[in-house]
């Protein structure tokens, strides 16, 4: 799309909510993304967009995202959500995005996205010249939602 | 992305189709946006878009649209689509959209719509100036599915 | 959006992988779309877009497609995902593509894909001038996947 990307941030929430889409609101919200329209992508990042801090996004702006989201009804549970992006050494190429979630603790999900990623890049015949991870783990009360996302952001999406 | 949103739409439509893939295009076609690429979003309404009756839509534009759809099965079964909107007092803000979908009559998936969005609205601290629902219900006879939408439309996409 | 389509195309791939996403992520790679963003959309080819074949595409473009796909777990399962377009004889009028997956061989989703089509164009009260349908089957090793896309693709994508 004519959409030009220039940044890629990372965030994780997670939360209650009186319903799973309520919940699955009220974690984005926690993460920062809550007011904006996620749309969601398999799972690149373009070659010359830089890695930052979760800026001020214009509300209801259209970002392209990677996210794992899950959500729990069981009162008790440990639910998590994970997602990491690795970079390569060569920078004229792609970075890759890697979501995971499941009913483990945090750390397990991003021991899976570290997994995920070097296989990303093996296949691909790369090295990783920098990577990150991000996470959220929820215990559900009564119905609760953990999301991890990287987006993709173009100059105009921010305050 | 640099589409301009100006204008949001609601629509819900039902039908029958041989196949659950084909009853979900006749859904979208009785709701008046078959013939466009709907982008699937999380879930809201920009500040200054205005809400607008369904309009013509360039055959084939990328349409951002948060939406519910539903398809049984089982003859006789009773399944319904509801999407929601509402818009905050407060002007600069966003608005936000709900979807639901179940086994259930259409103005059950409408009261859990309404329930949504006053928990979307007390957990943004906001106080909802207008707000509607639209929801589609549909009895199954072979293989029948529900939606119901938001669309998110620019001045380019109306013909 | 702003984006102006002006080409579609169509592949499909399966590969294994050490995860279900990593699975996803080497079909991908093997129906050569394995390092843009797959935006899902449904699934309309404009009226003024080209069939092409796939071209190498700018890593990490935001590239809108409607696709099939679908990861197995279990040994010796035989697993396979289809697409299709139909293009109308009336030029001004959209395209439609179909998509679908399950544990069949290959040519019983192809079959199951041209069905589709043909109601698709039956409802909408047009006749096919030309379709075509692409499709990948994989037997599951431990891991695998099978995808199937038609793309949608802008000038500026493309290398």
């Amino acid at each position: 799309m004519l959409k030009k990307i220039t940044k890629a941030a990372a965030t994780a929430g997670h939360a209650e909510g009186a319903t799973p889409l309520n919940a699955f609101d009220n974690a984005l919200l926690a993460a920062g993304i809550g007011n904006i329209n996620l749309v969601k992508v398999s799972s690149i990042i373009p070659p010359d967009a830089d890695i930052v801090a979760l800026p001020r996004i214009k509300p209801g702006a259209l970002v392209p995202a990677a996210y794992a989201a899950i959500t729990g009804r069981v009162p008790g549970e440990l639910i998590s959500a994970a997602v990491g992006y690795a970079l390569p050494q060569d920078r004229t190429k792609a970075g890759v995005i890697m979501e995971y979630h499941d009913k483990v603790p945090q750390a397990e999900a991003e021991r899976v996205i570290r997994q995920m990623l070097q296989e990303a890049f093996r296949v691909r015949g790369e090295s990783i010249r920098e990577a990150s991870v991000v996470a959220a783990e929820h215990r559900v009360k009564r119905i609760g939602c953990a999301v991890a996302a990287v987006i993709l952001l173009t100059e105009e999406d921010i305050v």
